[in-house]
């Protein structure tokens, strides 16, 4: 049912396409821009036409990259280049580097191991991390996937996969989150943090 | 801090800038626009521009109008041509033509009074509603702003400006909506609707 004019119905069309977007919502972002100035429009429809056509994948970590060749992580000469940190999802390369704790490569699998939904071994992009490894330059993989159930499985099915190559495959770290309460975390996490308990200096 | 290329970034802010949406739901939205293939993106891109074009405000109603001239509400020659209903904002006129009750005009007056926002009566499309009814051919004017406190405040104002112009002002009815229990109902609405009750037939 259309109660607007075609061109707002399109507009509010697209946004409600967004995930997590709804009817409602779309009704009230296609009114913000239509309060928007013309270069203001113009400037977000740009964003949208620049950023498909700039962005690609790095070849190599398949990360986001903008033009051809290597990202600007991979071909970083200030990067450890003998460590590779495996994530599920580019916006978990974000979440790393946002903690500017950690110096190395990362490889994005683009996904995890999920049979519910059908994502099998062939799905991910394994094959190129195995080439990674089997280049011989790599000395320690750490499994950066989620900790839930599919993070977990993935993570564990890839360290079985390099054992072959004889890498030392880590795992990232268990326990209760910084700034949390002890009363708030849940069994699971308790136990970890309890298991992976460490001599204070 | 920007973690991902910067055409990637750029649309993130932009989508960031939408209302309602914070930086995570930008990302997320981002993240999507780039799985998007290129012709499902520049249809996106071209819908925000297109709209932004396409849109205008209907010289009579101040409704969303495509075009020139009058919107196809006030042109539409099936409309009682007596009867504007006053509403705050365009969604309030897609709410009341989805009831399929409502066969006259309309007129938006973009926002209601509102003292704490510093909203007066000059920055509402009030003289266009007088110029409308001073011109003698309206019979009712019903006013269909919210049922708050600013709406109600701006349906009293309105009624009292309308006095000398002696055409029939009618405001909504208040009462339990439909579907509802009555437990739920708040004692404001519980009140209206008893005042407010009918003999039934």
């Amino acid at each position: 049912m259309e109660f607007f004019p075609p061109a707002l119905e399109r507009l509010i069309e697209q946004f409600a396409r967004l995930p997590g977007i709804g009817r409602k919502s779309a009704q009230r972002l296609a009114f913000f821009v239509l309060s928007l100035s013309e270069e203001e429009a113009a400037a977000f429809a740009a964003a949208i036409t620049d950023a498909k056509t700039a962005i690609s994948f790095c070849p190599v970590c398949q990360n986001f990259s903008e033009g051809e060749g290597p990202c600007s992580i991979c071909a970083s000469p200030k990067r450890d280049q003998t460590l590779i940190c495996v994530v599920a999802d580019p916006k978990d390369v974000a979440a790393m580097e946002r903690s500017r704790e950690y110096n190395g490569l990362y490889h994005v699998l683009h996904g995890v191991l999920s049979p519910m939904n059908h994502v099998g071994p062939d799905d991910l992009h394994i094959q190129s991390l195995i080439a990674r490894i089997a280049s011989g330059q790599i000395q320690e993989v750490i499994m950066a996937t989620n900790p839930d159930t599919e993070g977990e499985a993935t993570a564990m099915y890839l360290s079985r996969l390099l054992k072959p190559f004889q890498v030392k495959v880590t795992r990232l770290a268990y326990g209760i989150p910084v700034g949390s309460h002890l009363e708030y975390a849940d069994d699971a996490t308790l136990m970890r943090a309890l298991e992976g308990r460490q001599e204070m200096e």
